[in-house]
């Protein structure tokens, strides 16, 4: 990879809490060599001896740190308006899980290029998945050169232990794969679908292998009550009991905690991942993310599922986030633009376990997304991060950049054939709905 | 205009109430002759004697109905991300109503012609505007070919019957103006800024003008608290008292109802507009939408003013309303797809009073938006209503029709010169805030 510098940008760097809107960002530069930020400054302030062989001129544009899908299943695209507007139970039991059983290794490994198109082309550079035949998963994400968190949905029982050989032998295969641009995390589905034993032992795998673990946690008040009534336990109780949280955890949802669990996530640095727009779609309730940050607890972003959003649209869920939780409160004060930003690039990826991933400063990995300002939604700019929250479109991406390379030019995406994935997508699609 | 064929598209009617997500839709052609529809079939019905001058294959997009934003203040795309994440009053006092009163002739002329250049490209067709120097907003909605629903904002005291004024002479200029693309309304504001006996001399000037009223009514608990304490009664109950649901009213937000309330509404036919996404981010609360529609109550969609949302963006606020309402009632089949489109389409025209507009219908005016749907996020199409509403970004539109007139061609609109308006618009906003 070349080196590359980009000029004349708005760089937001997100690095620091800032409460002044001016001082968020500044007009400037990013020098980029190999997959690494090497300078962040104003106009003017690269090192002379820079040596770059490419320079972008980005006047007008807005660079911002990738976004962080922080928890989906990429592959369910393949189901996107199959099932919408029912109730829960009728919607997985007559229509998610019936055409999921029927998905081969093929429907996911072209169900996930459709999502990293459609992610790539908004301006998301990572992801964390947890879904199954994960080695097709991995596969489009290293043709696609997108940077990836990949877990193996784990259910207790029978198939249990092989599930758990399979994260394994993912991890063995994909995890650190190109300095990092894919890492592994055990993905033992929820409390109500692996029991407290099985959990013990995906727990045990996790500490010898030394991964992290992604998993849906108190994401609506059936689970709740379910897990009441078997353990006498609330959820993020039981799974303290039981040791969870020792390992370094990704919790998709928290919908339902209540004070003193909220203290528990904060106090073991438990991640949390908020999906509003999936948790509305679902009615499955509202996440108490103030209350979470307020406690100091990392809340990262995410879309869950295309069968349940249904796009992969981060800044749709900034600004659902934005929204909902103002209204909740009836406080327009609630999570303001600057926070819900934070949500989906710094918190998101500490939430994925990646150090050096997140915010623009020199000695970071190269994952820089170039917004288009010229629409007459982003006019006229008195405050460039409340657009990003409160009026862009994931259409606004124009350029986007991961670990140093670039994949994204003009909103095409130039490592992916377009036309070949609607194709196959549309054969998949008919296949299962015959 | 030109006798005008679309063939080949997905035609969306929305006339019918329809329940099977099949039913909704077929693959047709839509023959225009000058500003109306004069056929809408399945492939091949086009009667053989309708000569076209010329024809869109239109094979991939889909066609729907224009978009009606049927609550917004037009020109306040100037105050765009001026001021976010305030308290309400801090807000309008500190920020808002300051800059509103340096506001000139000519910058609600560019602030409006900026919101038309984003309406259009979103797919919207026809707006309702309450705002001030309503000449100039005409002017600029006459030159964009839009149509559009004005009221000069009044507010009852000194200047009251002055703006009562200006709304005739507006009213006399432009009422009906093209075959009725233009209408007036009168818009005094709201109850706690027009004390009863103004407002009913605004309805008496309504009955001698045969014209409706355009309204904000019971947005905030405030207002409901302020009502109670200066007249004993709710904002709807003095409102029925007085008489204004005597004449159409086009009412605004309408949040804190009571199921009384609801009733009155019903009963006089009183058109309700909700606008999801300002009441969520001024953290007013939540319209009892669900309720109205059950009531048999008419409910358009609207976005409020850019600075409260901050784009008048309908495809975002079809999808506010299906997901907010959804997690409110903890309920998934709250507010399903078809009806957040019929909101958005059918519904609103008829809010406005347009009674051949909102749907695709032979004698129905020729306002028809194509949608382009080779993109990912719109990948499969197990249901195309459902994508209109859970996964559409607007930059998808790629046709605007208005009044049988083609305003947008490849997203690009023909009407308006995008370059200048941004000129116009730094202008404006520097000036402003210096």
């Amino acid at each position: 990879m070349a080196n590359l510098l980009i000029k004349n940008c708005i760089v937001i760097p997100m690095e620091k809490n800032l409460h002044e809107p001016g001082e968020r960002y500044f007009v400037g530069e990013i020098a980029v060599a190999g997959n690494r930020i090497v300078h962040v400054g104003p106009v003017g302030t690269v090192p002379r001896d820079f040596k770059a062989e490419r320079v972008l001129d980005a006047a007008g544009k807005v660079a911002l740190p990738g976004l962080v899908n922080a928890h989906t299943h990429a592959a369910m695209t393949l189901l996107r308006s199959y099932a919408d507007d029912l109730p829960l139970m009728q919607w997985l039991e007559t229509r998610i899980w019936p055409l999921e059983a029927k998905l081969t290794p093929e429907d996911v490994y072209w169900g996930t290029k459709l999502s990293i198109l459609e992610m790539l082309k908004a301006g998301v550079t990572t992801f964390a998945d947890m879904y199954f035949f994960m080695d097709q998963v991995a596969q489009a994400v290293q043709e696609s050169g997108m940077r990836a968190s990949l877990s193996r949905g784990i259910v207790g029982g029978d198939r249990g232990l092989q599930a758990l050989e399979e994260s394994e032998a993912l991890a063995e295969k994909w995890h650190g794969f190109e300095d990092g641009r894919i890492t592994v995390m055990l993905g033992p589905h929820a409390p109500y679908t692996c029991p407290p034993d099985f959990l013990r032992t995906v727990i045990g795998k996790a500490k010898e292998l030394e991964l992290g673990i992604h998993i849906h946690l108190a994401e609506t008040a059936d689970e709740v009550e379910t897990i009441k009534s078997r353990y006498g336990k609330r959820p993020v109780e039981l799974m303290e009991e039981i040791g969870l949280f020792e390992v370094p955890v990704l919790a998709a949802h928290c919908v339902y905690l209540e004070p003193h669990e909220i203290k528990i996530l904060s106090d073991y640095k438990v991640k949390a991942v908020h999906n509003p727009e999936s948790n509305m779609k679902l009615a499955s309730g509202i996440a108490p993310v103030p209350e979470m940050l307020e406690a100091g607890v990392t809340v990262a972003l995410g879309t869950d599922g295309a069968a349940s959003n249904n796009n992969l649209d981060l800044f749709g869920e900034m600004r659902a986030a934005a929204l909902l939780h103002k209204v909740n409160k009836l406080d327009s004060t609630v999570l303001n633009s600057y926070q819900a930003l934070q949500m989906a690039t710094k918190a998101g990826a500490q939430a994925l376990g990646l150090t050096d991933v997140g915010i623009l400063k020199a000695g970071y990995k190269a994952d820089i997304i170039l917004l288009d300002f010229e629409k007459p939604h982003l006019y006229p700019r008195h405050d460039v991060v409340a657009h990003l929250v409160y009026a862009m479109q994931a259409s606004d991406v124009d350029t986007v950049m991961v670990d140093g390379r670039i994949l994204v030019e003009n909103g095409q995406v130039l490592t992916l054939d377009e036309q070949e994935i609607y194709q196959k997508i549309r054969e998949c699609s008919q296949r299962l709905t015959s």
